[in-house]
């Protein structure tokens, strides 16, 4: 948190030795005060003695775990590790009870690098090859646990009845698979939430450790953009109050001799959604505001859906927040009882666009930000939305790029590209560690069943423990 | 969930009697099969047997509620009930550990009409006047509860110094306030989540019972706008399958005979904030990319932040998802150490706008969704933003109207309206019963602490069971 301002450093990897450094300028270095999080170090607390609070299963997780392969409720899906993208969950599959099967969801998605976990998880381990090729063991790395946040799956009074009231109600208990990693200076937590209802949930907790130099760390699902790398990321300066702040600072002032950057957080992730089957076709429902011109009605205006399958790519690049329309993937070769296409809708969360022009070499590797959807054919050698290699590459081998092909994505093995980001300007609340900011997004059954899934759910029992007493 | 199309019936109140009724249309009724969503009624059930599941508190909950004051943690604030907005949160404030005080958040904040809630809530009764004007009690209206989800506060690991790693996790306990309100077929959960390091996290959960007649109810923070009313809304149909259907069904079919109509949800926060005082401004920080000519740097863009105070009400009105920028309330008469402006920061959920033109009356009374965001300065008498008297109103006393104005809003007592929503599309997964769909902000401190304010805060300690024999 103190950080020495305006030096490079050369070192050479093979050798592991300093071959030299630059001192380019000299500022202040930050002062010590608050700048240590640790518990061991704060000298008084805040009032309240917490009183303790657990979840609690007496009789154990309701999931199986056998190798890789985990089962919970109606879902079925395999989780293993990349050393690059973190956990991929692959073949999911739900169990639909009115046709007696498991049907397909997605084949498989990459994400991001655990612990931290609540009382009922179970932890899995991990391996990952070191420079020399030896396999390192990496334990802990995800965790399992059954979630119960006091929330509601669906519920309904009805009192249409004089005397008779129903009350159903379903508590929300869901399967989280998280996995924590710590880049640069930034923790992040990754959690897959599976719902019976047939929804995935995925959301991502940002937790900002300190304002250092993570400049330029461009892995292909987690991009991380400093603008104008070396000058702004967050760094020791002269300035010790707002009103000294005369030119552009680049950033908000944090501390006494300490800058917070204005930087940015996108997170991509290839979604290989088969819904129900491979072949599968990327379709957007726009709500159009529709003029009532006949004066038959008292109204003037309604909205209708308009959907269009797309054909090819450049169909599919999508800048959320500009339409309204509703996003799915669709199998255009299955179709409900009562003939709707089986689909997933996915509900996106925070949407950022890029600040940066596009000749910048920056926005060149990150040329995937431009738009928060894009679809692909599935292709193997299509796998890092910046490339295979990233550091100093000229944005040759991204996602952008293929998809200048224009290739056919009707009725096709598709992947969604689904970007999600948001600009950071710091806050002093960020300093020295910051609290939780999260996004996410849903993928949500749209036709994929014939009715609500979950109303033969049966609501699980509350984790008797009125005989215990306090150990 | 059947049906009978086409009947208008016309009651006199107060005579409680049928004056007469009008068949327009005669449709199938729709068949019974799958609409019974009890479990009762259920012949067969999920595979799964579900274990216990349950959140502990041996000690009991870590609030006390004295009255309708409840003190939590480091906030203390004042819950009351209003038969038309729900929940009243007031008087708001949170503990300054650095400053030892309470510093003022919000004065006022009405919201929407519980249960529904984990075992360790403590419920909370409110009273209503009938039609009489006898009052009635509604007995657990409210739930009160803390909530530990397994997620984490704030978290970070270092390894800087080989050999010794430091890890501080704080996990994230928070305090819900919920209320769950019936409306027409419509079921709402809506939850205020305090966190410890300030936030104060709305969550709206939208769960519909069933697709009836919900036509034109305006409540001012519970608006819900049904395209083209009384043709539009979900209704008995001859269709038994899509094929069939040639022309504009204003929806989707859900089941034999049976018709979703496409609807939107708006729901409208009233928020006097109080940040640090009465006094504050609306400042909007917008993120603007800003190109780099001088070839000093191999960048070629960087994005600045342009913040901008807004003087009258006509700055102040904004459709979101059009500009990038951070939007704050702060206090231009109090900054920190360090010289920032002390503010706090809305984080937007969900945004929709409105999909009806300005002159049909759905809209003229619902002219206050047309921006996502106003600013008003306080009037005791603005409080309902689709006007006092909703029903058969000419829009003359909405939001959009006391906003032609323009009154001046800087450093004045002002109350932020903030509308979320979402258009809904339905699907056959929301039959008969659908599952929660949610949706939120966040109220987050932007320079109101010095530094991270949970930095001290004591990680709770699990509830230790182990010692524990099942019941």
């Amino acid at each position: 948190m103190r950080p020495i301002e305006g030096i490079t450093v050369t070192v050479d990897l093979e050798e592991m030795k300093i071959l030299g450094f630059k001192d380019r300028s000299t500022v202040p270095v930050p002062k010590a005060d608050g700048t240590d999080y640790r518990e061991s170090s704060q000298n008084h607390h805040l009032g309240l003695r917490w009183k303790g609070i657990s979840m609690h299963q007496s009789d154990g997780p309701s999931f199986t775990i056998d190798g890789h392969k985990i089962r919970w409720a109606n879902w079925d899906f395999h989780l293993s590790f990349d050393a690059r993208a973190g956990p991929v969950i692959s073949l999911a599959s739900i169990f639909d009870l009115q046709k007696q099967k498991f049907r397909k969801v997605l084949y498989q998605v990459p994400l991001e690098p655990l612990r931290d976990c609540p009382e009922n998880a179970v932890f899995m381990d991990a391996y990952v090859a070191d420079h020399n090729g030896t396999p390192v063991n990496m334990p802990n790395i995800f965790c399992i646990f059954e979630r119960y946040a006091g929330d509601v799956m669906w519920r309904h009074t009805e009192a249409a009845i004089p005397g008779k009231v129903i009350r159903e109600v379903r508590p929300e208990v869901t399967l989280v698979v998280r996995m924590v990693s710590t880049v640069g200076n930034y923790d992040y937590v990754n959690d897959w939430e599976f719902k019976q209802s047939g929804s995935i949930k995925v959301t991502f907790h940002c937790i900002k450790a300190r304002f250092g130099s993570n400049i330029g760390y461009t892995g292909e699902n987690l991009h991380i953009l400093v603008g104008l790398t070396g000058l702004l990321e967050v760094r020791g300066s002269m300035y010790t109050h707002k009103d000294q702040i005369k030119e552009e600072a680049y950033g908000t002032l944090l501390a006494e001799n300490t800058l917070g950057a204005n930087h940015d957080h996108f997170f991509t992730y290839h979604l290989d959604l088969d819904v129900d089957g491979d072949a599968n076709s990327f379709v957007r429902s726009q709500l159009l505001m529709t003029p009532v011109t006949d004066h038959r009605s008292p109204r003037r205006s309604y909205w209708r859906v308009v959907s269009e399958t797309a054909k090819t790519e450049s169909d599919a690049r999508i800048k959320l927040g500009v339409a309204q329309e509703d996003l799915l993937v669709i199998n255009p070769n299955k179709r409900t009882n009562i003939g709707n296409f089986i689909g997933y809708r996915l509900i996106p969360g925070s949407v950022a666009a890029p600040l940066l022009s596009d000749d910048d070499y920056a926005q060149i590797r990150g040329a995937f930000t431009k738009y928060n959807i894009w679809i692909t054919p599935y292709n193997k050698s299509e796998k890092w939305a910046g490339g295979l290699y990233v550091d100093q590459s000229r944005g040759d081998d991204t996602l952008a790029r293929w998809s200048l092909r224009n290739r056919e994505i009707e009725n096709k093995d598709i992947v969604l590209w689904y970007t999600l980001g948001f600009h950071h300007v710091p806050y002093q609340e960020d300093f020295p560690v910051m609290t939780t900011l999260s996004s996410g997004f849903e993928l949500r059954p749209a036709n994929f069943f014939e009715s609500n899934p979950v109303l033969k759910v049966r609501p699980p029992e509350p984790d008797n423990w009125s005989n215990c007493s306090r150990a």
